[in-house]
């Protein structure tokens, strides 16, 4: 198997390509399992840490034809299109936005469809692409409201998919990931930034920013359970979808006051402390739009799962980001 | 008011072209009711029958953004954009469909965006924005699972005027045709020709193939009541949506047996006996996925109508089309 990752030097790439390369063989689109030769990490920045034999890297700007055409060939087995424009960034540049989350998808399908061997794509939608008056629990058939340019552009992504994979032109899955918490590095211009600063800064004894009301409902998942949701996408046989290629992501529903209760639980009240409520109504705007619980039936008939509780995935940042 | 409407030679433009010259006046973006001054038909073809002073033709193709150009200016106060690559054609060729059904509605809605005053746009989508395992009756919140490219077009059309109407860019709305029958005039790509064709043929005194089976399930509109509805569309104030600008528009529910029965009512079984019915898979497959009964609350709420029964649709076909 020879594999492109979008948007590879990213937290979510990285977590990714390693967890590939840990279980060494994955299914073709021909059904069959084979080894993994290859994970090319293609991204607008260099990948750090190529510390596997097959492991590659590739600079270059996704939005840029002629970078697809050069990463994705007759030889990629399967891409898994994680390169975005945040939501945040995309709601403050719509063509941007336009360009990058929906275009650069679409270039890169029409790549995969001029191959002799269409390549699987996994691609990674969100749960922006549901807002405005919602159910309490959303279900599969949920209808595609979304409040936000990054979720109207996610949407049309997911339409792509599932035309040319309806038409036999690759075969793609589509995925609405939870928002992922907790996110190592710095903040970025994510509208869910927050929900990764507000547990991470005050673990590292820095004051964290909260833009939204603690009674603000998250649906969540940690690194970990992504990454292997996003393997079980890949290895889900095709006649296992119906009428769609999208898929509900499983989460955990909690409320930001659950999240701050949990970091004072693990980490202590003095840890909790460090979170400074703030007001932004940019952000609140675009994270009030977003569900907060789903009934992920289809994710979990394909075998998918989702956090314990919020307690743990908190463990889990700390056991897997703060002990190296 | 001037009026710009693309696919402006089709029998829809005419007829929708007809009712604003006769209503006279039409409600701009701001919210005003201004006399209408010129009604510019655009389209691939020349319009026929010019014969009112307010009625201006141009030819050119929708896909050519120097084209939209010309034809929408900073003098026009409403796009009414039906002009579309029909559900059969965009199947059977995928990049023409891409670019007519989408590409050109996302230049339309950017060259509307970049007028000092964007006009208002109301854009033509489908029934076929759904498919695969449906409610027996659709509500207003049914999920986009669309089963062919012609669908798909159409949904990412509609999430395009909705980002750029949520943006303040444009005053969108996007309105779900029901299957127009009675059109007068040839059989055309649709897959839903034959929905027009074995009323029209019959009542012409030729044969008329069907190429569906009998309890196929229907959801159908007169032209009348579908144009009164366009212009319901145009009229309502921005301020009675919510999460979304796409409106299922209210139909009538029946089968092709039904309409049958209707022709034999309403002209006679010797009429009826003039179709042959011949199973066409290609068309079947489409058509299938249609489907066949909405509940439209959010259309009957800003005033929408249906027609009373598909014997009512064959007598406005006879008096509005034979009569001439």
């Amino acid at each position: 198997m020879r594999i492109v990752i979008t948007g590879g030097a990213g937290f979510l790439g990285r977590k990714l390509a390693r967890r590939i390369l840990e279980l060494g063989a994955l299914t073709d689109a021909s059904g069959t399992k084979r080894q993994v030769e290859e994970v090319l990490l293609l991204d607008v920045v260099a990948a750090p840490g190529l510390d596997d034999a097959r492991l590659r890297a590739r600079s270059g700007d996704i939005a840029d034809p002629a970078v697809v055409r050069d990463a994705v060939d007759e030889r990629t087995d399967s891409v898994f299109h994680l390169a975005a424009v945040v939501s945040g960034e995309a709601e403050a540049d719509f063509d941007l936005g336009w360009r990058v989350n929906f275009d650069a998808t679409r270039a890169l399908l029409e790549r995969c469809r001029a191959l002799p061997r269409p390549p699987k794509v996994v691609f990674t939608s969100s749960c922006a692409v549901f807002g405005g008056t919602l159910p309490d629990v959303v279900p599969d058939t949920q209808q595609l409201t979304p409040q936000s340019s990054y979720g109207a552009q996610k949407a049309c992504g997911e339409l792509l998919v599932w035309d040319y994979t309806r038409k036999g032109m690759v075969d793609g899955r589509s995925l609405r990931l939870p928002t992922v918490s907790v996110r190592p590095g710095k903040p970025n211009k994510a509208a869910s930034s927050f929900a990764s600063g507000i547990i991470r800064e005050p673990l590292n004894g820095v004051e964290a920013i909260c833009p939204v009301a603690p009674a603000t409902g998250m649906w969540l998942t940690s690194p970990r359970t992504v990454v292997d949701n996003i393997v079980v996408a890949h290895e889900a046989p095709a006649a296992a979808f119906g009428a769609t290629r999208s898929i509900n992501l499983p989460g955990i529903s909690t409320t930001v006051a659950g999240m701050i209760a949990s970091l004072a639980r693990v980490a202590g009240a003095d840890v909790a402390a460090r979170i400074v409520m703030r007001h932004d109504p940019a952000i609140d705007r675009i994270v009030r739009t977003w569900p907060r619980d789903f009934d992920t039936v289809f994710a979990r008939s394909l075998g998918m799962r989702a956090d314990v509780d919020f307690d743990g995935i908190i463990r889990q940042y700390t056991s897997d980001e703060l002990r190296r």
